[in-house]
């Protein structure tokens, strides 16, 4: 079950001169959805980013376009946790159309890193189980 | 070998709050590369968008993100084809800074459609033959 | 009064390495406030671009930023009619913080062109007439 | 006389279905010949937005379009310093195709600011001799 629902229509700037949804822009449409959850959980990046105590970035990321969108298409973003580790999560998003296919899909690995040291730390508890409630 | 070598430096427009490159603009700093091996093969982007005989979209992206990239720095992007399928071919992309050392990765998968039935189409065969000729 | 009102939540990729949003991105996000104009006076722009009967390329924009927007922060966009002349029209745009304190303004001047010839028609009056119907 | 001259090739992330640059991205190319500019007179932004000794928000910006440009098309910027007044310098921007027509113009207002109270402050001696040197 998707931990956040977000609905999205496609502008113009999303585009590109063949017309369709310009590939790198469903890096940033899934972005705001993972922004979503973070503020859902408690933890907005905003708040993080000011803090400075931890990181979160992006170490991986892909994503598979099945359908073309084009300007107007408003698009479902359906967000998953699809793992949580030691010091890491990882995060699925499904977008459908509004007539329920599946148009494309992604992922993002994210990285719990010190602030300072820039290394890898241990989610903080805190942190892991409110992403866990999400999870079930 | 890299079949084609692009320097880029980080502009304020590609960083974000956190204060390193957005990690989607990865993948357009990186499709650029790709306009240039368009380019190189007698392919153009531009005419082939103008002409639509044939499209090329993405249908599968990925990144890896190494080291965090700030405003001012230059990277080397080298692009290799990594794979050229029936009616598909497949991009990879190494991302170094000035020291030499990799600080990200990308690959594309971009398949060759009709124009009009929009449906998968074998590679045009001289097209084939420069992709190959880079490749080797 | 505003012919239409939009509420935009800044996201990351808003933002630049100053912390704040990327100058550029005003533009865009207001862009998107014209697009929901042209909805609700039932010139969609995908229609506009797929019919290519007439475009309507910005000629003039411009923008004043009265205070730094952060990463979260949501603004109303109120969208305006400034303008409609023989085959151009202006529109303002004015963005307030939830607090109500006016944070940023732009201005868009669109000319009406033919499709094929690319020069200056009159406004179409049914479009024309919507518009001013907007404007009071 | 231009104080920097710049050249940009359209990418297809520049584009949108309309087929042209998206209007707004014509501040994005703009302002990286401002990050040479800054470059040049040995205040480079990256180390501005580090130190945070001052900052330069960018107050006012406006574009005009003069010719729509498309995926490819090679432009000449062409950056002078327009004013330079107590705390704030405005900068003009001229797009020429390689044929040495007028494609576009754009301009910019930054304001100095200290970096922990954010008020204006008069621009460094330093600072405004070299964008001086730079205008005439």
């Amino acid at each position: 079950m998707a931990a956040i629902k977000e609905y999205y229509t496609i502008g113009l700037h999303d585009t590109d001169a063949a017309g369709i949804l310009y590939f790198a822009n469903q890096f940033r449409i899934v972005h705001v959805a993972y922004e979503r959850l973070l503020d859902r959980i408690g933890y907005p990046l905003r708040q993080i980013i000011r803090d400075t105590v931890f990181l979160i970035p992006v170490v991986h990321a892909e994503a598979d376009f099945h359908q073309p969108l084009t300007m107007g298409d408003t698009v479902e973003i359906a967000l998953s946790i699809a793992a949580i580790g030691e010091s890491s999560f990882t995060l699925a998003y499904r977008l459908y159309s509004l007539d329920g296919d599946l148009v494309g899909s992604a992922g993002t690995v994210h990285v719990m890193a010190d602030g300072k040291t820039k290394t890898p730390i241990p989610l903080p508890p805190d942190f892991k189980n409110r992403l866990r409630e999400l999870m079930e």
